[in-house]
């Protein structure tokens, strides 16, 4: 029989399949075909066709906005809000609205057109991890945004529209509803017990120890006991903080180098699947400073949404976590 | 300038691309090839194949589970939850479980595998309604459960993965998450204006006319104003009734013309995308009779869901409502 089972953060309830789990080899195989390296416009001398660059990390002989690179930030050239502008939210009706104020950036990880995240050296994703956490405290300040988010979508059926390795980075005028209802369940448990319900889970983590995958000084890497996905990967911070932007140096490449082990993991184990990956972050806030912990989730994108999920806000998981953390424990 | 739009109900925020909208043509077009014939569980004269029919729509002499039929409602074969035993709701550390305890029925909509819904007659269209609610109304009388869903996937991007035309119903044992949303937005509002939003959505629909698609007697049918996808469609009954199954059966036979209408307009306009349907209702409680309203949403899946969504709950949308809605109308 299923199991039933409760996101303890969010309350989202999970039906996991226990008793005839899906393995690795279940899922439908994606091919990722390179097909846009011509005139691609975050490749190793086209830098002139994006906006000028925002942060870089680039030889110190070299000038801006040519090549000579590693990582690059730009503006997107087709964001989905922009950044000039004040704020002007007004009604319509029994309807609301906004002007569609904010910002839009992309992380460009590496200047070539045929390498992944996982071909990065450690020290070049340490770099991608650095520019996530500089942007986002740059753009903080400016007091029109209230968050910022930073997600990366690799692969189509993970919606990527353009195939050159790349993280994006969007900040939004209002703390967006799945942040507040995360943040809002932490505080609710806080208030309760507290104690921070993350610190409580990895506590759990380490009772269980079945849904550990890897882990290292400053993180651990673990398969979520009501995931929403098969092979949904959670990388937690072991010292509490809420706070993404405000990681330690020491920190920062110690991530980098977990979160680049584990999509190695997946892309091993499942034979290299489109994901998403979101950084979950509490924004620069008293507020939510001792119930909520900044961490990053990983779903890689195997099964489609259907009207069920849709309708429900439930899941149907076919693999449990225990195992899928085996699984992607066992890769050598 | 894109805009940015609230959805009344739960309150979730959308970016609506109103300066450069896409059109029907911008979006990739899936094939669905009907492979399954064979052997199909669903298919007229392979009656066998499937557990015992639960309801029917047959000829008066023809023996159950045999051929003679147009509508059939059986058991999930594969079940997402499981209809014996009693819910046992427990702890294991901090987390929340509960026995997978629930139904899963699946209404087949004909017998003949290459027909869809917008193939029906329109009698035959009703007869399926029919069934939708006659299996709710018989499923809620089963104390254990808490809330029956009806919900419908066409294609493969839509999730669905026999192709042979079929509904899905699950009766759950807790009323889900996206549900209770909706119910306490809906409460919220009614609190605050002692009127039902839905109500007051049609009256919006009636002054704004342009996101209206079709009406007839009983029903209208629109393009929302916050829309999560391209080319959704709401129908929404004009009689205040917060239940699904306590349609009267003129209504029926209404919904199922404009349902079939709209179906064909989304296949015509779109070339025949992948779609979800979801017929969105209150539990059959007193808590919400004045407040909530029950209706269906439609959803085309043309563009897939990526990190921006996952991690905020906003949805990007390329084409404004009142231009879908216009597309749809045109359709002759």
């Amino acid at each position: 029989m299923a199991e039933l089972r409760r996101e303890p953060i969010v309350g989202r309830w999970v039906i996991v399949n226990t008793d005839d789990p899906s393995g690795p080899e279940d899922f439908e195989i994606e091919e990722h075909t390179l097909t846009q390296s011509n005139n691609c416009p975050f490749c190793y001398g086209n830098e002139s066709l994006t906006p000028p660059e925002i942060d870089v990390v680039r030889e110190p002989s070299t000038k801006p906005n040519t090549a000579g690179w590693s990582v690059r930030v730009v503006a997107n050239k087709f964001p989905a809000l922009q950044i000039e502008g004040e704020l002007n939210r007004r009604g319509m009706g029994i309807f609301d609205m906004s002007n569609g104020i904010g910002a839009h950036e992309v992380i460009i990880e590496t200047p070539y057109h045929n390498k992944t995240l996982t071909d990065l050296l450690d020290t070049e994703f340490c770099d991608v991890i650095s520019k996530y956490c500089s942007r986002a405290l740059d753009l903080i300040k400016d007091k029109r945004f209230k968050y910022i988010l930073i997600f990366k979508n690799y692969g189509k059926s993970a919606g990527a529209s353009l195939e050159h390795s790349h993280t994006q980075l969007i900040a939004l005028p209002m703390v967006p509803k799945n942040v507040h209802e995360e943040l809002k369940g932490a505080r609710d448990y806080f208030e309760y017990r507290e104690r921070c319900i993350f610190c409580d889970m990895i506590y759990q983590e380490y009772q269980d120890k079945e849904r550990i995958i890897i882990e290292n000084r400053n993180f651990i890497a673990f398969s979520p006991f009501a995931p929403r996905f098969p092979f949904e990967v959670w990388i937690v911070p072991k010292r509490h903080n809420p706070y993404f932007c405000h990681m330690m140096q020491e920190e920062i490449c110690d991530l980098a180098k977990l979160l680049k082990d584990i999509l190695m993991r997946i892309k091993v184990t499942l034979h290299n699947p489109s994901y998403n990956f979101i950084i979950h972050s509490s924004p620069l806030d008293e507020e939510n400073k001792d119930s909520y912990h900044w961490h990053v989730e990983i779903m890689p994108k195997l099964t489609r949404v259907a009207g069920f999920e849709w309708g429900t806000g439930f899941y149907i998981v076919t693999i449990p976590p225990h195992l899928s953390a085996k699984y992607l424990r066992e890769v050598k």
